[in-house]
């Protein structure tokens, strides 16, 4: 039982500033003196229009994204995402090239192949997906449709440092556990696309950052909300968004803007995950899987020397009001996802627990 | 400007108890002193789990759905949900009947187009949507997989007053715009679906509850957020759903319970439609365009002698707190949404406007 807000290192949905949530709280029965809450406006009103557009528009602003970009917001998180991307861009008997470095991208071909060949040019499977590989061994498929890849895994805690080319065919890039951490060259992506519910807004839609270059060869069977053709003609509405989830962005696009915008996010967040990190490397009690060069900022794996005692530290640190830091199955021990709503002062607490929990059990 | 809350006739997104709100307000930094948010919280976590299953036993004991029944919820409202019908019962070279009363019923239809043969039962665009069909003028198929139809016709403000049988073929009906509002029989149906946002909760998902004897027949390309053997098999959980959208649900659904359940929601429903229709029914300046048989208990609709009288209806009723009243573009005139949300004082603010607008301008 908790009176405070405690601190949740959860992999998505997963924090949001208390800020935001002090905003939205105090909207939520009457909005701006509309009288009403944001999750009652109809999608069509001028009201919420002005939310929606104004979403938008922050987006483009925060990341920097060019004029010949669509912003879309699109129904079923990443999932639906992916899905979108092949039906949408792979075209009829069409091919496209897809690096696995984790579990998403994995799950991102696996649904590819219902829509055309997919080709993998490369699988970091051979070392439990601990590293990134490098542009030069990426096996690319002449005629590819487009090269898709996650920016950083989740699960395994590794993120790419560079974007990878493929020779002027559209760049596709998952970034939902790393949107809005740090600045981004949108220029350099053909799609962009995130699940809300890590760095954006609470679960139930997805962004796609679209280059208005990139050829649409939507497949005759493509479901509407899936639809990009659709969602650019329509603006996101062939019907109803995720219209309160989308409003829930908006003020965490504010917040981003007053700490400074996404380089001072970038400092912050380099910041906590150094203070992680050095702790890691500085003990022997603890092991890092992620290879050094691939380490992601956002998800942190760590284990200790055996199963019995990550679950102690799982269960003593959730007493400690450190919620969810049991690693995924597919990596075990602990992982600590520290997004950009999560403070400094959580990563303190987190190394001060860190340590206590290792003279108490070395 | 509003310091109080307002009425709000929306079709969707619309009203929600206000009750509901409050205590989604009272509980969006620190639910139940977990520490956090629900829009924070893990899908996969002990705490949303509770939430989650407690949300679909309280859907299942307030609209009394069987055992024998799935309850999913699904990404994508009522738009996704027609889709995922079809790519999951029509079948392989398969054939549905559809019944086009309405605008979604209509959306519905084309969309099925995509995945099979379409046929169409009856269709009442010869009245502009002003009746519903009776049973022995249905023209249905041989060897259709599905009879689909839409119980309530959200913009043309009729409704289903019986449900249709196709001699043992699945009845898969549309109830986003009436759920929650009267009792269901709900063994009368191979699927029932309905978009969130109009009698359930926040926009985002959509609701599919499924008799377990009904063929899942899904096509090969068919996305996994719309697969029902995938959402079955991993508890509407294949990725993370629209989490907070289904906590406030399980708000609604304790409210409708506290009223003394669906029996008791159906009688006010009742009184309230009641109210207006008899002052339309009394009065000559407005006219109902619905036939009588067929009225909506959710939806009414009503015009004045010309357009210029309705525009200015509509803004002087909005000015009056009395807000989304502008009918939808294919019937003009005005509609009232008078949702499970909306109090009996909204609806006699209403007829006390309609009232004193008809004396002013007779």
């Amino acid at each position: 039982m908790f009176k405070e807000r405690i601190y949740n290192f959860s992999a998505g949905p997963s924090m949001l500033p208390a800020a935001v949530l002090e905003r939205a709280s105090a909207d939520l029965l009457n909005y701006n003196a509309t009288g009403m809450s944001v999750m009652e406006m109809s999608h069509r009103s001028k009201v919420y229009d002005e939310i929606f557009q104004s979403v938008k528009e922050k987006l483009r602003k925060v990341m920097n994204i060019p004029s010949g970009y669509h912003i879309l917001f699109m129904h079923g998180g990443a999932t639906g995402a992916f899905a979108s991307v092949a039906m949408n861009l792979i075209g009829e008997n069409g091919k496209a090239d897809y690096v696995i470095t984790g579990n998403f991208s994995k799950n991102a071909a696996s649904e590819a192949k219902k829509y055309g060949a997919v080709n993998i040019a490369y699988d970091t499977a051979d070392k439990n997906h601990t590293y990134i590989p490098e542009q030069k061994d990426l096996k690319l498929t002449q005629g590819a449709s487009y090269l898709h890849y996650c920016a950083n895994n989740t699960i395994f805690g590794t993120a790419w440092k560079y974007v990878p080319t493929a020779g002027g065919v559209p760049v596709v890039s998952d970034m939902s556990s790393c949107i809005l951490s740090e600045p981004v060259d949108v220029s350099k992506f053909g799609l962009i696309y995130a699940g809300a519910q890590k760095n954006m807004a609470p679960a139930g839609f997805a962004v796609a950052i679209l280059n208005k270059d990139v050829p649409i060869k939507t497949l005759g069977y493509t479901p509407k909300i899936l639809d990009y053709n659709m969602m650019i003609k329509e603006d996101s509405m062939p019907n109803t968004p995720s219209t309160y989830n989308i409003y829930i962005l908006g003020l965490v696009l504010d917040w981003i803007q007053e700490l400074g915008g996404l380089t001072k996010m970038a400092e912050i967040n380099r910041d906590k995950a150094k203070i992680l990190y050095n702790y890691l490397d500085s003990s022997e009690f603890y092991i890092s899987p992620a290879q050094k060069e691939a380490r992601s900022v956002m998800n942190i794996t760590f284990k200790t020397a055996n199963e019995e005692m990550d679950a102690k530290f799982v269960k003593e640190s959730a007493a400690a009001g450190l919620a969810n830091l049991k690693g995924h199955r597919l990596v075990g021990g602990m992982r600590a996802s520290v997004y950009n709503a999560m403070p400094m002062e959580g990563v303190a607490k987190l190394v001060e627990f860190m340590d206590k929990f290792e003279r108490d059990n070395r």
